[in-house]
């Protein structure tokens, strides 16, 4: 594991890492934030997940994070958003390949061999993320666009192994929108009872636990009606009878202008959970 | 005078616009932050300059002063580094030509018809932003490594333009580190008499109005010692009579991580200056 970039941050530090992944079966970076707390005790950890095109690079660089990490004493852990390099399979789309992973374990060709992003987030970061710096097992989920779905997708998927789980402007219906539907097709074919198990209507439906989901979406978003269709989610949450916590922002758009204005409520949201009773 | 960009952040807006320079000689974009309380009155303005290689993008993308600026209400306006296009003159290094116009006006071709970054800064833009925003005349000036030397810099030619100067890591001795020598002798050509009166310890000498100068240095910034050197103004300012306010910051790096770390008491110095009586 070598790190990459170390950054003094708000009394913290702010460091980029890269390392073997068994998952992805290539190099993988990764950033991670350290607050000051750190240095003297282990502290709960958000996983953030990015959205197309991203790399581990966006949200440490523009999200502003680190100064209300630092003040809450939480580590905040971004990963790449797909397995990279020469020898991984790619499109010249942006929201197909490199750069949209979409969090899933790919079951068709040329995706299988490497597009294990599910595996990695869920499995291999944190076993990595726990053995080598000074975290607890409290673990949040969050993150944006795709990522947003990947977080709440993961959430619902693994009881217990989430405090808590929020998300910006999420693809919550990817079975039922443009982007999800070519992903979901590449990576995982075109039997769409294959798509089940990644999708948050049908997981919300069926799920053991139910973390409180809070999401944030803009209402100036591009993406909003083709796209992201938070209103799906909304009822299926409805029928389910999940906490669901959606915040409408009137004139906020995709960008992380956006995430930079609420990124401070949710991880206040993460770490009102921790202070929860722990039943697991 | 073309909108670009439009972003809703922190209750207010993120803009860029793209314009015809009358300086420059071509079209030019700035960036410019309207908080919250711009939308019914007029608010103060702070000119933001950044450093080598940066446009208008990197600081409103990056510091996280969007969230201050809204509660202070306060606009900040970022120009770009320098005149770019095709017919600008250019080369190949970072540090000299577009993304590196140091904020001077160049009488040495090929860079005199357009490297004209302190009119456009000091003249030309102010009256643009306060014709076509709500923004009052109170004006403060900041800057990072190149900018930081440019906010220094004019700000001491100056008097009675700015309420407030302060830098990150300035360029502060361009006439004695490898940057500013090789700037000023593209820009200025060799009679180093002319390079004088962009020279901050120069004009700190001879300066008639002396705000108090804000500094903030990082101690592992990888520029320190080769390009900053800022115990060469300390020297200066304390010969003069010059007040100075230099933060050494352990660990801090010459990134916007730094940055993003202290913007706010950047922006609160400025706010701090506007409550003094107005001798102007």
């Amino acid at each position: 594991m070598e790190r990459k970039e170390t950054h003094a941050s708000f009394g913290g530090v702010q460091e980029v890492w890269r390392h073997k992944s068994v998952s992805l079966g290539v190099k993988a970076n990764f950033a991670i934030y350290l607050p000051p707390q750190a240095k003297t005790e282990k502290v709960p950890v958000l996983y953030w997940l990015s959205g197309l095109t991203c790399t581990e690079q966006n949200f440490i660089g523009k999200a502003g994070a680190q100064r209300v990490a630092a003040e809450l004493g939480i580590a905040i852990v971004a990963p790449d958003t797909s397995p990279r390099g020469v020898e991984v399979a790619d499109d010249d789309a942006y929201d197909l390949g490199q750069g949209a992973g979409f969090y899933i374990n790919a079951t068709q060709e040329p995706w299988a061999a490497h597009y294990r992003m599910y595996d990695y987030v869920v499995t291999e970061l944190p076993a990595l993320i726990e053995a080598h710096f000074p975290v607890t097992q409290q673990r949040g989920i969050a993150g944006h666009s795709m990522g947003g779905f990947g977080a709440i997708m993961i959430a619902l998927r693994n009881p217990g192994r989430y405090r808590s789980v929020s998300a910006f402007s999420p693809i919550v219906a990817p079975t039922q929108v443009p982007w999800g539907e070519k992903a979901f097709s590449a990576y995982l074919g075109p039997d769409r009872a294959s798509w089940a198990a990644y999708d948050p209507l049908e997981l919300v439906r069926t799920a053991t636990e139910r973390l409180p989901v809070l999401i944030d979406q803009g209402l100036a978003d591009q993406f909003l009606k083709e796209q992201l269709r938070p209103q799906l989610f909304q009822a299926a949450a409805q029928n389910a009878g999940q906490e669901l916590i959606l915040n409408l922002r009137p004139d906020y758009d995709h960008s992380y202008y956006f995430i930079a204005s609420f990124i401070a409520d949710h991880l206040r949201h993460f770490v009102s959970k921790l202070r929860c009773v722990d039943f697991h």
